[in-house]
């Protein structure tokens, strides 16, 4: 297998897990099969459409390589199929769902610095990447977007964006440094998960010992 | 009238019914006047906007050719004035709409061919073309996607986008082949709605004698 | 000082005050400070975004220069930090957003005019430039555009715009018409709140001695 071939099926492995995330939220929507497909199909897409029209690369990969389209659809209609037995599997979701953060992330800021757009950008662009598709998503289901409200979902994002631009002025963006960048974004993710760090809100500085349900 | 003339006004009859779709929801929502002429504009307008930006073709028709946003603000404003009398065409307005969403997908489709996007990216973004400016309305006042929750409407779309692949194929995009395409999707959305059709929800398969309301 | 810094260091006010908008709004909805920053990031930079989109400038300048991105994401960070006190300056933000709509109206039309998009259509995408922010401020935190319900916020941004492509038709871009132009839409977004002027609402033509509440 070659790296490129690794990085493709690493790809579609992250399309097919923000895929099955969305599908997730527009079953628990009721939406009918179509509704949840088309949800999945942002939330696998839509973080990569809206990087694409922002480095000028037409027309977006979503669109371009049918292969994206194909699994996204594909994996949100298995959802739709199977959901009783998902519910589940809430964890695994949550864990695959951290490791597509981590592999859009470091994509999307590569891509932003291959079509020269300077640091600060690049890592604005690739953090957008990252939790674009759950941005759209919940936009779709009339939500406030959960990365939001939620945990440091969008700082681990950052993050490693900003990980890889400095590998990248090292001129270090081989498979190994970029490996470890996705798995740090995975990492932090994991950590804010099992602790529940989040980042403060304000007025709410140290919650007494009852503290308010959000 | 030459075939073109006869394209833009059918274009621009698509571009006024789906101003008037989006000109109602804003009333029904009591927004002012600028509210309603914006929330037409972007239902009239939306889809083919986002088909611009992603086929690259800048700036978008909307804004480049005057008589666009001209026929899509006057019908908004039109729809405000007379609205008591409108909500008795309501049926009207649906059928309308239909045909609105023939013509848009058949036209975004056969851009995205032209803008040499393969044949899954063109069927989506044909699609994306006819319920776009719906979706933006939607988001704009409020409401998840009616797109989403009723009826065969998205799935129509997307057939015709297929069927209009199917035809470039085999090289037979003339004017009467395409306007079968249109009255495709015309027809299947109507049927759709007289015989109430909708796809199937998960863990509603057959509703017993009192179904939920949604 | 010269002409371009001067403009440089307007269009950053424009910035800090949008931003601060969005990040009010975000402190409002109780989100933790990376969903005030981000909130705050698209108030400021979402109408320009849309803007370079539209016009085919990539990367948006958003991306492009990092003085803008910085900009957002402190003046977000500090409303975040001083927020009780910042209750107190309700009337110091709405000037300094009316000022903001001015300046952003002005340089998105001409932008626009530069793209060589056609008068109606730059038109359109100064006034969107001017909106487009905090119309995605109001979708990310889950309301109805309150540009689609208050006062003629937008037709003072559309009516500055026309002003441009009038000043642009006699060639009378220099930098006092341009002031002029960014000044009467101030001036007239001040005088709308000032009087509570706003445009007419369907079916609530002249309202009696106790108005419904909206």
């Amino acid at each position: 297998m070659t790296t490129s071939t690794a990085l493709l099926l690493a790809d579609l492995a992250g399309v097919a897990v923000f895929a099955a995330s969305g599908a997730s939220a527009g079953v628990a929507k009721r939406l009918d099969l179509f509704g949840v497909v088309f949800v999945g199909f942002v939330a696998a897409l839509g973080g990569g459409i809206f990087r694409d029209l922002v480095i000028d690369e037409a027309p977006p990969l979503a669109f371009a390589d049918w292969r994206y389209a194909t699994t996204a659809v594909l994996t949100a209609a298995v959802v739709f199929r199977l959901h009783p037995q998902l519910a589940r599997l809430r964890t695994t979701v949550l864990v695959l769902d951290a490791a597509g953060l981590g592999l859009f992330t470091v994509t999307g800021t590569l891509k932003a610095l291959d079509a020269q757009v300077p640091p600060v950008g690049a890592c604005l662009i690739g953090m957008l990447t990252g939790i674009g598709g759950g941005l759209g998503r919940d936009l779709l289901t009339g939500e406030i977007p959960v990365v939001l409200r939620r945990e440091i979902y969008a700082v681990a994002a950052l993050s490693g964006a900003v990980l890889v631009v400095a590998l990248d002025a090292l001129d270090r963006t081989g498979p190994v440094p970029l490996t470890v960048a996705a798995a740090f974004v995975f990492g932090l993710r994991l950590i804010a998960l099992r602790r529940r760090w989040s980042a403060p809100v304000a007025g709410v500085r140290s919650p007494p010992v009852d503290p308010p349900r959000r």
